[in-house]
């Protein structure tokens, strides 16, 4: 790496991000004020227990890579500080835009931290591959392209708000592998020696990982407003995130040939239940059905990191760091499917209604996957331009690109 | 170790957890409906500290292996993911059985989620000594013992519920106790090299003894439904915390040699306040005498662990890992006592009515004790069956035996 | 380091504190009894995140010094129960003193908390340099004159009592600075190789740093009682903590030679925008406002570390191991300054009442700035002094003068 490289971002990054904050501050000035109607105390501890994921959760649980963990940690900040206010005044225009002024609330700052969970998924794809500069980029289309798609499902489709916001998992998955796919290099086929983890950077990684488990059910509840359903979607995201784990252990031994557990295995997997959930968290009124899926989801995690991923990633020419596609893609794609049977299968009474309403979650789902899928395609494509200064291969996976060492100084 | 045995496990182990598992979902199908009466959404966030200390707090707590950590951590995990399933069952069945149904609300997770402390507890004990097979049969059968405890002690000793929880740690102590003397081996006596902690694991160890201290006063006083007794235990609870700190920090400094503190002293005796304080947390009503309290919590536990360990574990032929005997044991017993002590005293105008509850405390201790220490009994016996596959002593302690580790992968 | 000197440590310091230790309980015993009927359940959550932030993050946040993450946190945790105890009776006797009683409730308590950051912020301008007898003192000091200083502010200035407790950030920096210079020592001029982090170090610091981060919302809003005021102090929080870290990437990667990031910047200046917010938090209507008061707070933060503490530092004869005059003293300052403005330029109706309670405004930050002063000199003055033992400098910034550590036990 030539010093020129990173003297070019010393002034370039900077630049990019002073000139982006004016604006969102000019913006802010011009249309944001703050609106207390709407509030409840109630509200405000759940709300930092998504706050805690994103921000912290988040970060710690993509730090697996020991060689990477301030740029995992730093970066995740960076993004989810930038994508926030960048989240609130998208989602400020397209939905509460009124009287030339948008007046925002804690239900604001909320939806803007769960979307900025997609970049955050997406990010775990492409994770030590991209640039800070890169990686600013990719938040700031993200953010906008998942709201418009929100926008779309809430406004054209009539999919509740709520559950609008749960496709959070489904297209970050899908956005971050055509992003992968965009950068990918034929040398990064084998599992280098930097992309592994060290038992003291899976210590921390756990830590995010044990963080996400707890406060899942605060994710899939909290834009909830109805109590019963807000109660409902507690419970099943519960038991669904303990039966993922019994999944993870139980096909983590199963499939390694010596019956040992992988840690990545049991990171990902265990989460697998709660991201299932995601769509019909408040509508599934048996526990054992929830219990079902978060063990098939479980189960379709681990199977797809161990026989899939060896297979599929070569082949389909996609490097995917954090396996985002075994953790959120598929178990996302099976809630989906789930959460349409169960709309079907649920009010037996009317089935040309429901059919109907089912019809539009499969729409939802559609739009979401295409929108990622293209808007992926597009980002990744512009990524791969010069102007980035994409670092070499042989630079990936490495903090000493980005940070500075006090114990390596002389 | 031979491949043979892990192969053996490879089978066993996944067959076991996914018959389980399908049992209680088959139990939960038949029986278990949500019910939504019962819930306040203030309890929420309360429940969500509980969750924390047991699924996070507990794991990292325990985490001071340097060659364990992700034993420690990731079969805290599972025993937590099973034993929450198992407890809302047998609870269920126990206490909220009615017309076929069992009606779960957040009240019964949390209670699950508190008994599952029991088998944390009690781990704690034989940590590094026993595999996941033995562990989940020691958690099915501990929860359901404790369970069966509880409903002895709410229906025939008229104990509140609330309290009848808090004799988890009692509980956890001495039936794990129990299992660590039945799978007793002479050659555990000295303090192996694999034993010890390192810098490393002990900064992940304090991580988890400060979440544990910080939400304490939540686990004390989640259960309570009148408010002003909540209040109360919550404050007795950080000023038990408080002071039981200042003891451990003096008394390490005093019974070492050379003048310095020991970080297993920090990290064990700080929680013997919260754990002392369990009883009686909302009955205490001064202050000073919670304080009291606390420092003669953590003044046992310190005492304990340099003087006594040594010599009482090999006279007992116990080893006893995480010295689960001075965290939990002795200061719930000096909680138990106290509780007494102050039922007969601070009540004095009808000595006999209250000698009679006072009575009814000493009951349920004992009736704890002589269960916790006659089911572990029981259980240990079991564990020790070959059936189990027990790991030979040379392997105890050791992360390599139960999972792959990549970055020593060729 | 003689034995001698530890063993003399072994008498002193536990009689130290458990003399100490009877006061308070004597104090408690004689004076302060429990009141519940201020409190609102829907306080607790909130306070536990002040807790967290105080117990755990100021706790992890300083523990870069890879040397010296056990007296980093363990101490931190002593200083917090002791002190805790302390403020709650020093507030009680001059703020809740009735009728020979001390009435305390969650409110007290949680005060008590917040003024304790004034001693954990204070210690890290001369962490690594000061033994457990010392900060003991000065824990003891500072949280006193603190608690007078709170009091002049509200009964002489009359100061609201929420914007009094958030002086804490300027009492504490400029205290621990006067007390580094009184502890000065020409040889720690440079940086030793022990002051260095090393990558595992910081990761923990990150953690502690990305708490308090999360839950600054709590800490700026808990104290205002009036709903709409709380959730402006709140939003603003948020929007500053992220326009800050915008900041503090920007010139981190601006201000290094070639274009890398430092982890010390990221870490101390992206929680420079919650400091200075901390007396305008809930007076701030408009978003830009607060957005810009964050990018300008970590801006400061990031140059003076970047350019002033270089040549300050040894100017002055200041050793300040973690920078607390960049993260908390010029902040905070930069934040009394907005507050005064803000005041002067929000209400232009009529000038000269607003004049006044600006002028208020500087008479209480004046206040604040030469109490710190003032009874820092004197506490760093008395705490050079022979009699305290201190460390000799070769000692600095190790945890094995304190510490035991098993892994080096033969």
């Amino acid at each position: 790496m030539s010093s020129q490289y990173l003297l070019n971002l010393r002034i370039r990054l900077p630049v990019l991000l002073l000139l982006l904050e004016a604006a969102l501050i000019l913006i802010f000035g011009f249309f944001v004020s703050y609106d207390h109607s709407q509030n409840l105390p109630r509200d405000y501890p759940v709300f930092q227990d998504v706050n805690l994921m994103v921000i912290f959760g988040f970060a710690y649980f993509q730090a697996f890579l020991y060689r990477y963990g301030f740029s995992t940690i730093g970066f995740n900040l960076l993004l989810a500080a930038l994508g926030v206010q960048w989240a609130v005044i998208v989602d400020g225009f397209l939905f509460h835009f009124s009287a030339g002024k948008i007046r925002i609330n804690l239900q604001s700052i909320l939806t803007a931290i769960m979307s900025i969970s997609t970049v955050l998924i997406s990010r775990g794809a492409i994770l030590g591959k991209a640039n800070l500069m890169q990686l600013i980029w990719m938040a700031v289309m993200e953010v906008t392209v998942f709201t418009v798609n929100r926008w779309l499902a809430v406004n054209l489709l009539q999919i509740e708000s709520h559950v609008s916001v749960m496709h959070v998992h489904l297209f970050g998955a899908f956005f971050g592998l055509m992003v992968s796919w965009m950068l990918y290099h034929s040398s990064l086929s084998w599992k280098a020696e930097k992309e592994r983890s060290k038992p003291i950077s899976d210590m921390f990684a756990v830590l995010g990982t044990l963080f996400l488990w707890i406060f899942w059910p605060s994710f899939n509840s909290v834009l909830i407003t109805e109590q019963d359903k807000k109660w409902t979607a507690i419970y099943n995201t519960y038991l669904v995130m303990a039966t993922s784990t019994i999944a993870a252990f139980s096909f983590s031994i199963a499939t390694s040939k010596n019956g040992k557990l992988s840690m990545a295995h049991i990171q990902n997997a265990t989460l697998a239940g709660g991201v299932a959930l995601g769509f019909s968290a408040s509508n599934i009124q048996q526990p054992w059905i929830a219990m079902v899926l978060g063990l098939a989801a479980g189960t379709i995690s681990v199977l797809g990191m161990a026989y899939l991923q060896k297979h599929l990633d070569p082949a389909l020419q996609i490097h995917d760091t954090c396996g985002v596609l075994y953790t959120f893609g598929l178990p996302s794609l099976l809630g989906g499917i789930i959460h349409v049977i169960l709309i079907l299968t649920n009010h037996n009474k009317n089935l040309s209604v429901f059919g109907c309403s089912a019809l539009i979650e499969v729409g939802a789902l559609s739009l979401s996957l295409c929108l990622s899928l293209f808007s992926g395609l597009l980002t990744g494509f512009i990524l791969t331009c010069k102007l980035w200064k994409t670092p070499p291969v042989t630079k990936y996976f490495d903090d000493q690109v980005y940070w500075e060492f006090p114990h390596l100084a002389v």
